[in-house]
């Protein structure tokens, strides 16, 4: 899939009208249409690839990813922090800058063969992003894409998703 | 606002089709059909009601809270757990039957005299609900509702709200 053209006046008017700063998307929130158009831009680029999966990480992840699920009409599955999760899980530990953590997922959650689409507010270095495809294709699933909305280029974690399927991030 | 009508098929529909045990509200999410029945309830009980706040308690409170606030045209204010907003914010501790927490909202995220609607996936003691309505009125804002998807009835968290706005759950 290609990347959003640089000319729609949407992604624009997202990026001048809010002021994302410390990469704090509590702002963006706050203007219904720059929100409502962050997830039209998505839904516009995920409606009609067969996606039945939108898998949401903790907790920013969350706030993106029911709104595209529901668009779209696939299931959303939380991937979540340790013990969180009622019912039996499995676990992916990852590195981060200032420690280790860890992501769950409910077994059964997602089917051999579903293709799934995973949901983060920001990526920064890869890690969670990693964890959390890696989550998914144990289960059997194929990742067809990480969708973002801001993107931290100096921690390059896109080359980090070497080998993985693409992101796509807000331009 | 009066509550759910019995007879609304889709309630029926959600109930019967969804497991939700111990209060697990992933089983719902992974409906497609039963998660956007879900949100239209809500959608069609606070559309037109001059809501321009819906605020959502981390971390479920964020998967119900932004489909509706897209959906009537309001903004999504997260309320987080201590040390997670980036900026300046007012907090309010509260009890929980285990233990103490405390929820926090940025500064400035809600003007004076707005229309607010509380989203939280269940009540349980109704002290979270209230910490979050707090915040609220201290911010100036008129709070119309609590919405939340589970009720536990037997631990009487409505009988808590007293003298605070109604809450609105699937009957």
């Amino acid at each position: 899939m290609s990347a959003y053209r640089d000319e729609d006046p949407r992604i624009h008017d997202i990026k001048t009208r809010i002021r994302i700063m410390f990469q704090d998307i509590t702002t963006l929130l706050l203007n219904p249409k720059a929100f409502k158009d962050t997830i039209d831009l998505f839904v516009e680029r995920y409606k009609g690839k067969n996606i039945s999966v939108v898998a949401g990480i903790e907790a920013r992840g969350f706030i993106f990813g029911p709104p595209i699920a529901l668009a779209i009409g696939a299931k959303f599955v939380p991937l979540r922090k340790p013990r969180k999760l009622p019912g039996e899980v499995i676990s992916e530990k990852y590195i981060l800058e200032y420690g280790r953590d860890c992501l769950e997922m409910h077994v059964g959650a997602v089917k051999s063969g579903e293709r799934a689409l995973v949901v983060d507010d920001l990526i920064a270095t890869g890690g969670t992003l990693c964890a959390a495809m890696n989550l998914l294709e144990r289960a059997g699933a194929e990742v067809v894409e990480c969708a973002c909305v801001i993107e931290l280029p100096d921690l390059k974690g896109r080359e980090r998703l070497n080998g993985k399927p693409f992101q796509a991030t807000m331009p």
